[in-house]
């Protein structure tokens, strides 16, 4: 019999180093990752999927350590020259990583839908998972905020995510629903877990689960779902976590990511230094060192993730 | 008073280089180049324009002096994991160099005219000459070959001109005309001569002559207009322009590229190997070396062809 299988959400720079810790313990062609698509936008006339490209180039080993986002041994002469013609600067795109968007706009353009494009770039690169956004129809996450609404983009880079928060807004047309990839994970019979990873959970998984139809799904699938939590000492690893929880008048605490989830989870894997509110979880937790700073840290958490999920039988 | 002002027609690499040594010799602000865009194609759902960019990195000094295209201290990072990808690298595309074709793409999807995001760029490198497309309308070389029809870059580039031409063919709309700027320089009172660059004249200046109502404008204009032969010793210097009029049936000779202008000549500009031809040309004649190894050749091929130039009038 073969291992089960299991299907991670994820945002990305933290969820996409779960993400690959799952593949080395879940086992090559057994990990689907579903990835937020809501901050994708059009720059420079190139479709850009921040996270889908976070998640490929962190399981293809080829993201840079330092910035958390592109890609190693990166060139900038695109940049540079793109600056001397005047052209958009503040979304600093790498000469490597530019192929992935170029690649991408152009077989977009030519009909093929994002998930397919997506699949392939993953085999191309050599990723034994299947990493799948999360619809192939368009939704956008919008930050509203005391000077304007933004695109999550503009927001989080351009304008370094200075205005104060008031809500956040997808925007998406009626038929949107799952991608098909996404679909076939959650129908596969050997599943036998879904993580939610530590990404931000009203920026990164919020979007996911605001596809049509995904919550019940996901629900109705019958396996256990645990989320690693994003906070350590109730703090953001990285990221604008912490401060758009303020913003919105939420606690910056693990018990409240978990209310947020509501009655999607099963179980909460959280992090040590925030131990002292495991009483005040009304799930089981398994509590443990989530912080990832090398790659050994991400197979540890995922190996003791999906060993806390063998744990539990969904509460339906 | 100023001194005269100068409009060149030119292709690729020689034409370039003869229009960089004009800017010098007519000073500037003096100088129009009008380029051959008949090459223009999508590549990687990217607008290429492969002369207009060889006269701005030409005349910017950001031309790469061994490879005859692109930049110099391009990098390579692009088409390197583009290969990874999957996607198209017969069309060798550089990373500074794709800063250029993506700004373009960007302001031309925008609505901007092919020939103010030149003149923008011109100016944005300092150029001190106005480079103007021949149109801003597309007007589109097609080479007929024994194999079939290939646009011209795809001859050019991924075929490496081995199939064996039989016919080009120019397709374009019948509203295309002479682009804004290059009808101003036409109509500029202090417009001393007209300077046809040694391109090739099938591939490269017969796109521009093509243009409906250019070749008109030109004869009408009543200032000289002479031609440097692209001939050194009947062979071409660089690119496929002997192999494709000997395809074409008609003698590699620069008699025989007199004949082809035509009526439009005042003078030839020939290279000195072929000195013996002189006595076969009706027209007047300038005899010199016209390689262009160094900056300083230019810029001598240029003062002599503008003094030769003042020599002639027009014999309209």
């Amino acid at each position: 019999m073969s291992a089960p299988s299991i299907l991670a959400l994820s945002g990305g720079v933290g969820g996409a180093k779960l993400a690959d810790g799952l593949l080395h313990a879940a086992g090559r062609g057994r990990l689907t990752v579903a990835v937020n698509t809501g901050d994708d936008f059009t720059h420079l006339g190139l479709h850009i999927s921040p996270d889908i490209d976070t998640a490929l180039y962190t399981l293809a080993d080829l993201a840079n350590p330092e910035t958390g986002w592109g890609r190693r041994n990166e060139t900038w002469t695109f940049m540079d020259a793109l600056a001397r013609l005047g052209g958009e600067i503040w979304f600093r795109l790498g000469d490597g990583d530019l192929a992935t968007h170029v690649e991408r706009t152009r077989r977009l353009a030519a009909g093929e839908p994002l998930s397919a494009i997506v699949a392939d770039f993953a085999h191309r690169l050599g990723i034994e998972a299947d990493i799948v956004p999360m619809s192939d129809q368009p939704l956008r996450t919008r930050v509203r905020t005391d000077e304007g609404v933004f695109d999550f983009q503009d927001y989080f880079v351009r304008q370094q995510c200075r205005p104060v928060t008031r809500a956040i807004e997808f925007v998406f047309a009626p038929d949107t629903r799952p991608c098909a990839a996404l679909e076939r994970a959650l129908a596969d019979e050997t599943l036998g877990a879904i993580v939610i990873c530590p990404s931000n959970p009203y920026l990164s998984i919020a979007p996911i689960l605001a596809v049509p139809g995904l919550r019940t799904l996901l629900r109705a699938r019958g396996v256990p779902i645990v989320a690693v939590s994003p906070l350590v000492g109730g703090a953001a690893v990285k990221g604008p976590t912490a401060k758009i929880m303020t913003e919105l008048g939420v606690p910056v605490s693990a018990d409240e990511i978990v209310r947020h989830y509501g009655d999607l989870l099963d179980g909460f894997v959280l992090d040590a230094r925030d131990a002292h509110l495991r009483e005040q979880l009304a799930l089981p937790v398994h509590v443990t060192d989530t912080l990832m700073l090398t790659p050994a840290d991400r197979v540890r958490v995922a190996h003791e993730t999906l060993a806390f999920t063998a744990t539990l039988s969904h509460r339906s």
